[in-house]
C-alpha cells in the first residue's frame, strides 16, 4: 500500500504523495518533450552524461554513482547484492522497504522509535540503537533522513555515529535523503560529504520528489566503494534509465534556483498547514520536510475526504503506528486552504 | 556488449538495432506528448489499464499479463523468481541472456545450432535439443523465436514440442517472441495462444522493437498460471513501468494496420538488402525478420563502416559465432541502400 493511487479512487487534489508544491521545472519539462523525438534510439546503456554531471555536482567520479528507475529499483538492487539475512529498520518507516528486503530470504527487526519523542531519532535514542546494531548481527540498516512518515531530520552527527557503529559492525548502512533536498538546510545534515568517511555506506537519493517527476522513474546512488558499485550495477536489468529520464535529470541538475525558492515555499506552506491542522485539535509531529505526520480523532478521515476528492494517506499500515495517523503534502497554498477547509466544514457538521 | 551505443561513437545511421524501420505509429508518439504533461502523477503501479488491453487482445485474463521497464528487466525478474541452477541457450543467441541469468548464480550450457544448417534449429536438430533438456536437468531454458542473430523462426510444431519436454523434465521455458510481430505471419509461429496447453511456459515480447519506441522502455510476458505471475511480479520495483510508456502501449495496441503495413515493409526491404549483399559476395543467413546476419571476408568491416557513420553489430562476441559476422537491422530503402553503396565503394577501392 502506498500514496498516490489516483488510479482506483477519484481524486481531485491528491496530498498522499509527497512532490516538490512548485511542480516540474520549466526547464525539465521542456528537455522531456525534446526527449520524446528522441526516443527511437536506445537510451544510453551506462547513463554516462548524467552520472558525470551528478559527480560534478557530489565532487565525485562517475564510477560512483548508479542510476536507477526510480530509487526503488536501486534498493532492491542493494538487496539482491548484499542478500541480506538480517535487516534492521526503524518504525514507523517507509514500507517500500520492507518490500525490497523480502523479494530475497531476509529477517526484519525493527527499531521502535517513541511516540512521546514524536517518533524522532534523538542522540539519546540513538546510542539505544547503535547498541543494537552492534550486537544484532545485522548486514543491512536503512535509515531515512527525513525520515518518512513524519518529515522530521535527525542530527548528522547522530547519523555519523550509526555511520561508525556500522562500519565497526560490519553492516552495510543505507542513508534514504529522498526527501532531503526539500528541507531548508541540506548541506547541514546530509551524508552526501561525510559518507566518504566512512566503510559501507550508500546515499540514495531521487529526483521524483524533488522534481515533481514521479511518473518518469529516477532515482540515484553515491557509492564510494566502485566495486561495489559495479557489483550492485549487475543487479539491474539494461538500458534500466529511459532516455527521457536522464535528459530530465540532466536539466534537473541546473536548477538551483528552483531548488531554493522549493525550500523555502515548503517551509513557509508547512507551518501555514501546521497550525492549521492544529487549530482543527490535530496533533502534528514535527517535520522538516515537504509532509506533515498528523494524529486525528476521527478514524475515518481518509474515507471521508476521498469522498470529497481529496486522496491523504492513511498511515495505519505503518509499523509502528495505527489508526487515526495520517500524512499529507505540503501542497500549494490554495490546495493547502481548501483542504483544512474540507476538514473543518466536515468537524462543523458533525458537531451540529 | 550491444547494439545501438550511439553515446561513445559517431553514428548518422545505426543498423545495430533491431526496430521498426516506420519509425513510431503517429498516434504513439502523440500519447507520448500528452502523457509528458502528466508526470507529476506516479505510474499505475499495477498497470491496470495496459494489463487490460494486453489481456484482451490475447484472449487472456489480466492476471496472466506482467509489464516490465523493457523485456530485460522482466527477464532478470524471471531469473531471480526462479533462481536457476543450470540454464540451457542456443548458441548463437542473444548476449543479455547471459546477464540476466549471471545476476544469481546460474551455470550456462549452450546448446550449439549448426553454421551447415545456416544456424536455424530444424525440427531434427530439435530432437538432439529434447534430448539435451530431458536428461540434463536444466530449470531454466530460452528459445528466441525468431531468432537473433539469424532472424529465423523455428516452426510451431517445433517449439510445440520442446515445450512438451520442458513440461515432462520439469524446466521453465520462456519464449522469447520480441521480434514476432514484425514476421510476416506472426499467428502461425507464435505460443502466444499454445503456451496455455502446457505448464511453466512463459511468452515474452516487447514494445520496444515493434513501435520503434526503445528509448522508452516496455516489456511483457504472458504467465498461465497466476501465482507464478504474483511471485516475479514481487521480484519487479514499486512503480516500474512509467507513466509515458504505459501511454505508448495502451496506444501502440491500436496499431494493427501499422504492423500490417511494417510486415510487408520488412519483407520487401531485407530482400532487397539480402540480395544486395550476396551480389557484394556476403554469405547471408537465412531470415524472417526485420534483421540480417552475415558473413564477410573482411574482418573489419565493423570499423570501416564506423569511420562513414554507420553503426552495425559487430557478432564476434556471440557465443558460436566469431569474427567477420555482422547483423544489421532492415531500415527504410534509401538507408538500405546507401549501406549497400558505401560497402560496395569500400570494396571498390580495396580491389584498385
Amino acid at each position: 500500500m502506498h500514496g498516490g493511487d489516483i488510479y482506483r479512487n477519484k481524486v481531485h487534489t491528491d496530498f498522499s504523495v509527497n512532490i516538490n508544491p512548485l511542480g516540474i521545472p520549466e526547464q525539465v519539462r521542456e528537455k522531456l518533450a525534446e526527449a520524446i523525438g528522441q526516443v527511437q534510439a536506445y537510451p544510453d546503456e551506462r547513463c554516462e552524461e548524467l552520472r558525470e554531471r551528478l559527480a560534478a555536482r557530489y565532487e565525485l567520479q562517475k564510477e560512483n554513482m548508479l542510476c536507477g528507475n526510480g530509487a526503488s529499483e536501486l534498493l532492491l538492487a542493494i538487496s539482491r547484492w548484499k542478500r541480506p539475512h538480517k535487516a534492521l529498520l526503524l518504525a514507523p518507516g517507509f514500507s517500500g522497504y520492507r518490500r525490497a528486503l523480502r523479494a530475497g530470504d531476509c529477517r526484519i527487526t525493527h527499531f521502535y522509535l517513541r511516540k512521546d519523542e514524536e517518533f524522532a531519532l534523538s542522540a539519546e535514542r540513538a546510542k539505544e540503537l547503535a547498541e543494537k546494531l552492534r550486537s544484532g548481527g545485522f548486514d543491512l540498516f536503512i535509515l531515512t533522513n527525513p525520515s518518512n512518515p513524519t518529515g522530521k531530520l535527525t542530527e548528522l552527527e547522530t547519523v555519523r555515529m550509526l555511520a561508525k557503529t556500522c562500519e565497526e559492525a560490519g553492516t552495510v548502512m543505507v542513508v534514504d535523503e529522498c526527501f532531503m533536498e526539500l528541507t531548508a538546510e541540506p548541506e547541514s545534515y546530509s551524508m552526501t560529504k561525510a559518507f566518504l568517511e566512512y566503510s559501507n555506506i550508500l546515499v540514495l537519493r531521487a529526483f521524483t520528489k524533488t522534481f515533481a517527476i514521479p511518473g518518469i522513474r529516477l532515482g540515484y546512488l553515491l557509492c564510494k566503494d566502485e566495486a561495489v558499485a559495479k557489483k550492485i550495477a549487475l543487479q539491474l536489468p539494461e538500458w534500466n534509465v529511459s532516455l527521457p529520464a536522464q535528459a530530465a535529470g540532466i536539466a534537473a541538475l541546473e536548477q538551483e534556483g528552483y531548488l531554493e525558492a522549493s525550500r523555502v515555499f515548503v517551509k513557509s506552506q508547512r507551518a501555514f498547514l501546521e497550525k492549521g491542522l492544529q487549530k482543527l485539535g490535530a496533533k502534528v509531529y514535527q517535520s522538516d520536510a515537504n509532509f506533515l505526520l498528523f494524529q486525528w480523532k476521527d478514524e475515518e478521515l481518509y474515507e471521508k475526504l476521498l469522498k470529497q476528492g481529496y486522496l491523504i494517506r492513511d498511515c495505519q499500515d505503518y509499523e509502528g503506528l495505527g489508526k487515526g495517523y495520517y500524512r499529507i503534502a505540503v501542497k500549494n497554498r490554495m490546495e493547502n486552504e481548501m483542504l483544512l477547509q474540507t476538514i473543518e466544514t466536515m468537524q462543523g457538521s458533525q458537531k451540529r
